[in-house]
């Protein structure tokens, strides 16, 4: 059993992380901090929570958070950089989930977040949160950077081509798709149900903070060393509140079953699904869980292979990772607290 | 450990039923028949259960049905009917989601459900599975008619006031809410995306089958002895997946303190959640969850008392309430395998 | 052809209003007001009307209202009473989409919202424009008090009912439901699309401002002289953006063919439309128009109506009724430029 | 003002033809078809319709189809075919919207159809109706085949292209997104509410119909003559009722000004809006309106152009461009009946 802390536990990321450590039997959360709403209840605020938590949200400043085992920071970028030397200190470790400590490469991070980074000493230290790269480098991290929703289906769809020859490296697609809860808790006209609901459309088509993610972390691939990698990356929304759907191409160079390599790749990975040939996933089959199913096409036995990725950008895209990177940092069964199963319809 | 039956489990009920039997540790579920999809995996037709179900859908005339503890039927009307006899008499116990049971007098239940009723002799066996009327019936029962959806929420919105003498009993409005689930999952034009969504209408203004069921099953209520009770009841379509709001309006005859005769009333209910004055509970609180949450308001202190009660209708109206009756069948906590927390957001 | 100018352009109403006026043959739009957005063109700002605007936003402070025929105020509440008598003076007609000339009473008025009004002068002169109670004083009136949206469906459901003596006029129940599009578009967490979407509540129990307007117009009607109207309102908020069904309940006290009374009572209008007898009004049905469709139902033959009415909330309910008024104001067919047909599907 | 008649008038393009045609000046409607609707009124199977068809839908087999100038066909493929003769031996000229006529192959019409093609004489003869390409010969033809939904959308992106020499023809990517509208008003359980609300997923991916529809089209143009075009159509279905957004993908070989390509193409398109540099459109730009919308991308300057095309499916994509095809057919101006103002929001 270890204490949890949670920083910033009103959003949807937050609410999401509150859900799955309620069901998660070696965890005790000792605080859930909130600027906007401290000494409210959190179940009281979040009533889905009644009867899960007794906590009040407390003020970031008085928060106990330095007793704890795990901090995690469901907060926008910005925060985490601050707070994290002085938690490492007194002994906590960080599962991050903005941003802060994403990329290694500091001059990138500063053009895309467009601020100083206030702790590049940590840069380093940082572990990329993905377990089906990085398992062994994070069950011994101190800080972990929880990766982007979007970057983590992306790299999912990649990782198998970007590890094998067959196919272009430098030419990407990735036409992703995603519901609106992946712009967050803002009150912010153009995610407000009038503008959101019944429409559709591309954004951020000249350049998405998680393309950079993208690109840093498939470069540090061993079997990446040396390779360019061109990816275009357009994100989209979709009137749906959950889950994202990357639609990968990639042109083939050579022949090979790529079935087969998707489903040896990721043969022991417990949250990803390689789909029977012929499948096309649905966001709906991951809500609610930590599972990435991933479906690969070849239209017309062409020279363009499709991959399809489909997780829920809350859970495997967020929280979820997050609470498997805190099993791993700990020493729990990877998949300890992580059982649910899509609610669907 | 029990062995479980699932006849029907294409359905929307069905696959919920899947979902929280997935997760139930007393649970062993050895068939879940289908008549069109027999042979076919059941992870294959509900990827959601990909990795909880190894199972088949077996055809129901060779399902393996009478070696079972306990059958539940997530079946049509009419179809339970035809079958409880022989599996009760094979030693199961039996709850059937549909109508077949729900109504003691067979001459309302075949004027409303238009057929003769098959299984006549066992109406009196049959106990309601509402448990916060019928506890300790439900767990001596064979045979358990599981409520209707709109059934459950407006009863126990209206059970308080029933029980007791403040409001007029004889003009009861039930203006009820509920998600497109409900109509279940039938290849229908007016259930189509393209015709519920972004849309809103009342239906069955003439009169729905969970009136009688209502209004027979208020009546039998011992306090309710020899009173009239008068509901008008209209339901309405919601463009959402899950979820009912009722919102009952009740002519308030003498004094009291209602917020305390709803807390009194369901102060040990385990499923029954009176929230705090004031509270506008959401569909969303409960999505997912067998939690019925509800509401006392008295606008301007006047003399028209509003309850707002909302649940999950696949949920407390459906496979999670079925799911509390087996527990109480077989003496099990109650509550086991039913601790979902909502998805919110 | 007159001189139209328009306050607050940025909004749901103020946006709907500038589609109906670019169909409108009579009317040239010479101003279109916004703080936030002066400078910038109304067709980039609003991409579904590239084509038909040429002008830009105008700050209020420098736009050329005094020159207008008519002025719309599209604002929140307490724009147009500072503005109203400074236009009224300068020989402009005005129809105020807000609340602040909707109620004759100064008292309730600043009870119901909290601020003093600035122009207790004009309330006696400002007419309620429901132009199905009020028609000839509308086309005389220099300042017209748009109804609100629910103030609109409820009324017309309950106009033949007040009008007559076969309901108990002090018990009447008007359960209303609305899409989100009638909480404006302003930035606020209760709206974003993922609070709203796939989800149902109650809202304002308490007390709605639309209670007051409601008791207060149906008060003056001549029939209702000296009668008491109790009535318990409650709204509801729909997943889907446009859109009002009210389902009012009324307690019978005298027999007679209501379904003629409402038919007598609008058969010269040209935007009430009672279906006939059986029918169940879906919101879509009038999306984008001015129509307001009511059905009449008396389930079992019992002692409590149902009356059904549908309305686009931006529409008849605000910036169609809005024009219905200028109309009559200006000596137009009524009709003139609001003969849209619903967008179905 | 010449007769129409419409066959098949109760599917969703139908009512959207319906509700255009309602406010065309030249037309008048004399007989729409339904074999399953025959002798009800339209208005009252469509009551958004109310007040504006007097008229009940008839059977095929006696509707007086053969005195109309103009039959629009809005039923599934292979009714056209068995009917076109007839039709045009007795004067009558027709748009079909079905994919009956759309292919100049007959053998891969009959491999993407499988079914023998019953009038392979009328294939020579039929004109592909789309405007911004076979204006000329839409003038002169009897019989117009109406281009698929899909297929308006990703030609209008990649007619620019296909055109001129910047970008390598043989790898087009055409990632689409559509409203679950584009599926028919057909009794399937895929596209119910409940199965297609809240979820995102790909289609076809192994083949869709609109794929040989867009490459033979594209083929077809004088400039494309002789070139190989490839490309890879990925279609998807997004929670919304309405809209097509293709995101399509090519690779630049030689340098140009992509944006005023696009601008010079379609400079007197009255229905493609090419937008200005950095737009991102909205399929609610043009819900209910005959516009295309087109933006044009290169991220990062990079190599790979993106183009985003929006259109109404029904409109644009459907009854929309069939009423362009009409107004071209019979001398009207092109944009008669067809100035709706998309309803936002």
């Amino acid at each position: 059993m270890i204490k949890v802390g949670v920083v910033g536990g009103t959003g949807y990321t937050g609410v999401e992380l509150l859900r799955l450590l309620a069901g998660h039997r070696e965890v005790e959360v000792v605080a859930i901090t909130s600027r906007g709403e401290a000494g409210v209840k959190v179940a009281d605020h979040f009533p889905s929570l009644r009867g899960r938590y007794d906590l009040a949200f407390t003020d970031p400043a008085s928060a106990p958070l330095e007793g704890c085992d795990c901090v995690f920071f469901a907060t926008p970028n910005g925060v985490a950089m601050g707070q994290a030397r002085a938690l490492l200190e007194a002994g906590a470790r960080i599962v991050d989930f903005s941003a802060d400590f994403r990329l290694k490469d500091r001059a990138t991070w500063e053009k895309w977040y467009k601020v100083s980074h206030a702790a590049p000493e940590l840069l380093d230290e940082a572990v990329y949160g993905l377990p089906e790269v990085n398992r062994e480098r994070i069950r011994k991290a101190r800080l972990v950077a929880n990766p982007g929703c979007y970057a983590t289906a992306v790299q999912l769809a990649l990782l198998p081509l970007v590890e094998s020859e067959h196919v272009d490296h430098g030419h990407f697609i990735a036409d992703a798709k995603s519901g609106v809860s992946g712009a967050g808790r803002k009150a912010e006209l153009d995610i407000l149900f009038s503008e959101a609901t019944d429409n559709f459309k591309a954004y951020a088509v000249k350049g998405h903070r998680h393309h950079p993610e993208i690109l840093e972390s498939l470069a540090s691939l061993e079997s990446a060393s040396g390779k360019h990698i061109g990816l275009t990356f357009v994100p989209h929304l979709v009137p749906m509140v959950r889950g994202i759907l990357a639609t990968v191409y990639a042109r083939i160079t050579s022949d090979t079953d790529f079935q087969a390599l998707f489903e040896r790749r990721y043969a022991k990975e417990p949250f990803v699904d390689v789909l029977p040939p012929g499948s096309q996933p649905e966001t709906r089959w991951v809500r609610g869980t930590n599972q990435c199913r991933i479906a690969v096409h070849r239209p017309f036995d062409g020279d363009t292979l499709v991959v399809l990725a489909v997780e829920d950008n809350l859970v495997k895209g967020a929280a979820g990772q997050a609470v498997q990177n805190m099993n791993l940092m700990f020493g729990f069964a990877e998949t300890l607290g992580l059982d649910q199963i899509a609610v669907v319809p």
